[in-house]
C-alpha cells in the first residue's frame, strides 16, 4: 500500500504533546540542568534482521539510545525519529509505532519531531535528555572498583543460537532472545550513579571493547577477574570457552559498567550489581582467573590490549 | 579499502571542539534561550545521485538541516551526523568532511556527536540553535503581506536539465546546480526576522507545498501573485509552462517565505525580499496572474486547494 509521507507521519506517529509539525522542536531546558544528547543509527541487516518482529524493532531503536542517557545519569525528555522505509506497510508501521510508544511512554518522553523519506530500511533515533551532573567515561580513578549491572552475555547467546553454532532450550532461548531484541536501558540506575560512580559507560559493543573506551579515557588499567563476570543460568551452561566469548565480546548487552570508590554506598533498585574489578595504574587490562592467574584471551575487540 | 569506525571518526570527523567521543554530548543553553531542534535524512537515489561531488553533498547534508533552524530564526549551535556507508572510501570521506565542515565553520558550529555504521548510504543529521523566541509556521494573520527571499525555481531548473527536458548554456547551467547542490540556509536573515515576521517557513518541498503548511497552520488563506515571483534570468528565459512548475513546485530552494504585517521594518541584509502575495481569511490559496485574474494550476502539491 503506498501512504505520502505526510499521512504517513500524521497516521502512526502523531500523538498529542508530541512536535509541533514545524521545522524544529522547541525545548525548554531546566534550570541549572545540561542537556544530554545522543544519536545512533540502525541498518537493517547490520543492527537487526528483515524478520525481526516490528514492535521489537520499535522498542530496541528507542533501547539503544535510551542507553546512552542512562550511561550519563541523564533523565530522558525528548526523542527525535528519522526514518527511511522501502514501502510505507501499514501493519509494519503500526507494530513498530506501538514498540516505539511503549518504551517512550514508560520513560514519559515524547517523541518531538523526526524525518521519514523512502529508501533502505533506516532508523535514526536522536534522544535528548537532562541531568545537573553528568556521569563521564573519564572519571575512573585507580583504586576505584569496577561495576557491572545485570548479567552479559545473553544477547550475544541468542545470536549463536540464531546463527546455528548452538542450541538452547526453549526457556533458555526465548530468555536470551528478549535480551537481545527488547533491551531494558538502565535509566533508574544511571540516575541514581549520580555523585556516586566516578565514570560510567553502557556496554554496547562488548564488555572488553566498552571498558577500554573507560581505561582510555581516563588513562588507566583495570585487573578483570574472569570468574565475577556475572551471567544468566543458560549462558552459565554453556562451555567456558562459549561463555567466555559471550561475557568479554558480547554485545547489545545494555548493562551499565561503572567505578565507583571502594565503599561507595551503591544504590538498591532490585538489580544486582557486581563486583568485577578494579583500577590499575598500568594501563592494559589484565584478566584474571579465580586463582588469580593472569589469563590470555584473543577474542575481537581485544587487539590492542596487552595481557601479561 | 577498510576502515574501522573508530578509526574513520578520528581521521575524518574529529576535531578540537567536537564532541568528547562519550555517550552523548553535553550541551549548557544560554540564559533565557530554548532550544531549537531538527533532524533530516537523506538517502541516496532520493536526495541526491550517487554521482554528486561528496563535498557538495556534505555541505548540502547540513545546509538543509540549518535551514531549518534558519525558518525558526534560530542561532545555530551544534550538530549531530549519523552516516552508514557502503564502504569506508578515505578519499570520498575527506571531500565529504571538508564541504561538511566548511558550511559549520562559516556558522561557528561543532560536530557534537554522532554515529557511523556500514550500510546504503545514508545520511542523518540533527541540527540544535537557540532563539529567545523562535519564529513559527502558526502566526500568519489575515492581512499580512506573504514575502519571499532570493530567488526560486533554479534548483529545480537544474534537475530539469540532469533530467534532459531542457537544455541551459553553460552558466545558466552552473549557476542552478550551484543552487541545487550548494544551497544557502539563510540563517541571517531568519534571526534578523525576529520579532518582525508573524510566521515563516523555509522552502524545501516547493512553494505551494510549504505555503499550504503554513495556511493550514494558521488557519487562513492566501491569494499569490503568480508575476511577483522573483526569479533568476535563466529562469525567466524559459516558457511560461516550465518557469510556472519550477517556482510554485521546484523544492530544494531553501528560500525563506514569511509573512509580516503591511509596513514592517524589513532587515536590509542585501538579500533581495519580493512581496508575492498577502494572507486572506478564505481558507485556500487563490492564485492570480498580472492583471489580478484567476488562475488555475493543476501541478504537483496543488492537488487539495480551491481555486475560483
Amino acid at each position: 500500500m503506498a501512504l505520502g509521507e505526510f499521512e504517513l507521519i500524521r497516521r502512526f506517529f502523531h500523538r498529542a504533546g508530541s512536535g509541533n509539525g514545524d521545522d524544529c522542536a522547541a525545548l525548554q531546558p531546566s534550570p541549572g540542568q545540561q542537556w544530554l544528547v545522543s544519536t545512533d543509527m540502525l541498518v537493517e541487516g547490520r543492527h537487526f534482521l528483515s524478520t525481526v518482529d516490528p514492535h521489537a524493532l520499535g522498542h530496541k531503536a528507542l533501547a539503544v539510545n535510551l542507553s546512552d542517557l542512562a550511561a550519563c545519569g541523564a533523565a530522558p525528555r525528548a526523542f527525535f525519529l528519522a526514518v527511511a522505509l522501502p514501502q510505507a506497510d501499514a501493519d509494519w508501521l503500526a507494530a513498530f509505532s506501538r514498540g516505539l510508544f511503549a518504551l517512550a511512554d514508560a520513560h514519559g518522553i515524547v517523541l518531538a519531531g523526526g524525518d521519514t523519506t523512502r529508501g533502505p530500511l533506516n532508523l535514526c533515533i536522536t534522544v535528548m535528555g537532562e541531568s545537573p551532573a553528568p556521569l563521564w567515561r573519564r572519571g575512573a580513578r585507580v583504586g576505584d572498583d569496577l561495576w557491572v549491572s545485570g548479567t552479559l552475555g545473553d544477547a550475544r547467546l541468542a545470536l549463536e543460537a540464531f546463527r546455528g553454532t548452538l542450541q538452547l532450550e526453549r526457556e533458555a532461548f526465548q530468555a536470551c532472545r528478549t535480551r537481545m531484541e527488547r533491551p531494558t536501558p538502565r535509566i533508574a540506575l544511571g540516575q541514581a550513579l549520580r555523585g556516586v560512580a566516578s565514570s560510567c559507560i553502557d556496554v554496547s559493543d562488548g564488555l572488553l571493547g566498552d571498558l577500554r573506551h573507560v581505561l582510555e579515557a581516563s588513562g588507566v588499567g583495570a585487573v578483570l577477574k574472569l570468574d565475577a563476570l556475572p551471567r544468566s543460568p543458560w549462558l552459565a551452561a554453556q562451555d567456558p570457552t562459549m561463555q567466555h566469548r559471550c561475557l568479554l565480546t558480547g554485545g547489545d548487552d545494555y548493562e551499565l559498567l561503572f567505578t565507583a570508590a571502594p565503599g561507595a554506598a551503591l544504590p538498591d533498585l532490585g538489580l544486582p550489581l557486581s563486583r568485577i574489578g578494579r583500577i590499575v595504574e598500568a594501563p592494559g587490562l589484565f584478566l584474571r582467573d579465580a586463582q588469580g592467574h593472569p589469563v590470555a584471551f584473543d577474542g575481537r575487540g581485544f587487539d590492542h590490549f596487552n595481557t601479561p
